[in-house]
């Protein structure tokens, strides 16, 4: 079930990302190219997912979220751009092929990172991506540029940065774990339930704590397919959170409490959609999904 | 007079970065330091100033226009920070300070950098900077968006990248700083003028042609000035073109007809504001600032 919707979302989102990364002129093709290489390399498009699952599970049109879903996903693109540079984490490989600045060179990598940056606001405003009010979208706009920027998603990598090496508790894990990933995670649940048009201050409450509970699953789930995956299915190279020295939930908790951890934030997740009618079951589904996937 | 009102700008405009650059936790004080670094180092508050003056040469106040005034600066700050990494111009020195990765490290300049962009779409949504309508707001993102990204400023760098060493022609040398510095310049004029609640199509199609004028103007004269100012009065390594290879107007027009122009720019920005009263005088007086400066 979950393959049939993530196949459907991800035409959905690959179709409207391909129209807004169309170089404008010649001079920039390059730049353009670095850009596409680094976005329409067959990701999982969990964010958007999550997006258009939202959306939907208060009553709103799929397409009313593309703006939304385009704008997260490309921040999670520039994101892994810049991470994977050498002054970062230094990784070569990516979903199976070489990171953009191996592809390309430093210079083009970084580039590429600021546009899709820009590129994601630019999204989040273009109507004809998704024709919703504008106090409305002016609310996706503090939302996405709060979990993108210092006090959300670069805060986390900044955090995660000073811990390498570093023996660290699990409240410093979690931690850096709401803002790295987790920030991105829940701005996504939030986008797609404004988009919705159907938002209450209960809902987005109940959205949020699912939202809270499947970033922490999430980044988990990756820290145990980091030890128990392989390299190919896992599309980078496998082992590299240890080989890096980086505190992870198996080395903290055990892998089995580990596991068993990922499981617990599931429950959680779907218990804070009780209150919400089948229209929310992707999101049920997508819970499942992030703890049980194997890359 | 410049020098007053450029005092009285720039107090209003680094109060109002001040505050947006303050850490929302401890764990975040590295990260922040290396934005209020960035940021917070005596510049000359060029793109707020057009801001600021474009925004009361359409009768409106300098409160309106704060969100706006903070967004291009921190956007300007950004693209410095990721410019003088060692991957693109390597350059150890901006105005008399050791860059932001000499100063924290290439991976805190990297994510500075990235987090000064968010800020940036942060502040033109914050109410609190300015009280303007939703659609005004809205088109403000749109503009901004559009001028920092691939089709604007960073498009401009990968222009720039590949050039460096090339033989081009003026033409070509145009199109790159229009992308590259003239983008963002003319965004400044823009967003000011939308921050008014006045402008009509007549009065921004008046104020582009402004706006495009300066913006060649501006890079004309930092390029004269990287041939004949020193090394203190400029803040960062004078000769840095030349060591970089990079085509300049001096090196293609003569530095005698490189001023030529400058002043023609000059002339032709302040003739399209013919229509604008004495409330235009402020970016009268920009334009002759900017081909006069010293630095």
């Amino acid at each position: 079930m979950i393959t049939h919707y993530q196949k459907f979302c991800q035409g959905h989102v690959d179709a409207a990302l391909e129209q807004l990364l169309q170089a404008p002129s010649d001079e920039l093709q390059r730049l353009y190219a670095a850009m596409r290489y680094s976005v329409m390399n067959g990701g999982k498009r969990v964010r958007p997912l999550l997006v258009f699952a939202s959306c939907q599970a208060l009553g709103g049109e799929v397409q009313q979220a593309y703006g939304a879903a385009c704008a997260v996903e490309l921040i999670h693109a520039y994101s892994l751009v810049h991470d994977d540079l050498p002054a970062m984490d230094d990784d070569d490989l990516r979903r199976g092929q070489p990171t953009t600045h191996k592809a390309f060179d430093e210079a083009y990598a970084i580039l590429a990172g600021d546009a899709l940056q820009s590129l994601a606001f630019y999204a989040l405003g273009d109507e004809t991506l998704s024709p919703i009010s504008a106090q409305q979208r002016l609310d996706m706009f503090k939302v996405l540029s709060n979990a993108a920027g210092a006090a959300g998603m670069v805060g986390g990598q900044a955090i995660d940065l000073s811990s390498v090496g570093q023996s660290i508790d699990q409240a410093t894990l979690e931690l850096m774990h709401r803002h790295k990933t987790g920030a991105l995670i829940q701005a996504s649940v939030h986008l797609g339930a404004l988009a919705s048009n159907h938002a209450t201050p209960a809902t987005l409450n109940a959205l949020d704590a699912y939202a809270q509970a499947i970033g922490l699953a999430f980044q988990v789930q990756d820290d145990i397919l980091d030890v128990t995956s392989d390299t190919q299915t896992l599309g980078k190279q496998q082992g590299s959170d240890a080989e890096h020295n980086k505190p992870t939930y198996p080395a903290l908790l055990g892998l089995k409490q580990a596991q068993q951890y990922a499981y617990e934030l599931r429950d959680q997740a779907q218990a804070a959609l009780a209150g919400l009618d089948q229209r929310a079951d992707h999101l049920r589904n997508l819970a499942d999904y992030i703890v049980s996937r194997s890359s």
